[in-house]
């Protein structure tokens, strides 16, 4: 009875996501790595979502409509952020929590601090949140025509370790690829998120009107200098994983203060 | 020599941004709080961008328009979001980093997870990427008539306190206030985050065209009965002072997948 009742076990429910919207060939890409291992279910923005953070859509209402972009699959696409993707998705469409959220394949690098401007991070925090263990996936290169081919492969390796391990069910990962074919990738390694900024550069511009308007940009610094940073093995060829968490609590800090500003 | 040198040492440079926008009580109410304690520059957006989280303005550029809104300080309002405010301020109005960067005072608690979803408090994690130490401020009412009398007392003494410690250039405050008369505040408390999350309920209407569309509401769910956190601090009558990080590696189950999952 025991071998009927393990072969008759029910597959994992996994939530699919991104932030490049339901037609990139970052999360076909994604859905087609995993779609064997589990009931997929797609609930993604209806457009390009990237740099959204963890918006929240308050002030208007959201749209959700069924659509039939991935064969066999049943998929949705949300008028609002990533992470009301996930909301919605858990409330009005699985009415349960996913056993697992994925996000992404992200069109570009959400290495370092780009974790915290990420839609794809996002609602992979979002999930996590919510007790729903998820992992986001981006590959360094922003480009439609990427290859996602060795990303491919490393999403379901991990993927697969993801749904046999027993870890906590807050648990997020922050999955980075290298821009690299299979055989130039050096394996996974598991690290820190570097320290590391955007020192802006807004370009200005007139309008018709001769009004002015600004462009955001910016170039990337890696502060850090570590062996053991995400950045650090991004360069050397590997597939990084930094587990990330959402009690932004300052420990160090905390306890200095409790000591230097006692008399407050 | 020294003792000229000493008295002619230039005012502190205070950038004040907020999520609820220029033309907000809550930053009215900053500004007058502080508007002594150094050069002050509002950098804030011109309409509500609450629940904006560390979103960035990408596919679309920003406007910058100078308002008189506050008598002999400069004030400029901008399209973007909180997190742009602030970048934009660095970048093309100050062309230096303030010394200080406060944001709010939110119309509304950031207590607990709200820190990851409120633009108030990421404009203030911006900048302290940026190297300029903030703090966050906000008061548990969300009406536009708050009572922000007792939040300015402690918000002077809380800037002037940051203003004399030597902290970290990275340091972020997430600093709430309960909304009680002074007499009844019993001080300020350092906290950790409290672990909490939102009970999704998304309200399903139909539009005209009898086609559904959703509200975004939910149930605030405290899960953390710990007496240090900022959650109880707020309910037993203190305003709480959450010391923040950017840094979101969760080091513990780094450690841990170093172990187990190290033959991946």
């Amino acid at each position: 009875m025991a071998k009927e009742v393990s072969t008759t076990k029910e597959l994992p429910v996994i939530l699919i996501t991104n932030d490049d919207g339901i037609t990139a060939p970052g999360i076909r890409n994604l859905v087609e790595a995993v779609k064997d291992l589990g009931k997929i279910i797609v609930v993604a923005p209806d457009k390009p979502q990237s740099g959204m953070g963890h918006a929240i859509t308050i002030g208007q209402p959201l749209r959700l409509h069924q659509v039939t972009t991935f064969e066999g699959i049943e998929a949705w696409q949300c008028s609002g952020t990533p992470v009301d993707c996930v909301k919605l998705a858990v409330d009005k469409i699985l009415h349960r929590k996913p056993d697992l959220c994925l996000s992404g394949i992200n069109h570009g690098a959400n290495h370092s601090i780009n974790v915290i401007y990420s839609g794809t991070m996002s609602a992979a925090v979002e999930a996590a949140i919510e007790s729903i263990p998820s992992i986001g996936f981006s590959l360094m290169d922003y480009s439609i025509e990427a290859d996602f081919s060795a990303a491919r492969k490393y999403v379901r390796i991990i993927v697969e370790n993801m749904l046999k391990s027993e870890l906590d069910k807050h648990t997020v990962l922050n999955v980075n690829f290298p821009a690299l074919p299979e055989e130039l990738i050096n394996g996974i390694k598991i690290c820190r998120q570097a320290y590391a900024k955007y020192e802006e550069d807004f370009i200005e511009r007139n309008d018709p009107n001769n009004k002015k308007y600004y462009w955001l940009t910016g170039k990337f610094l890696n502060m850090d200098e570590g062996k053991d940073t995400d950045v650090w093995a991004l360069e050397n060829g590997f597939v990084s994983i930094v587990p990330v968490q959402f009690d932004l609590t300052n420990y160090t800090l905390k306890t200095q203060l409790e000591n230097s500003w006692k008399n407050l």
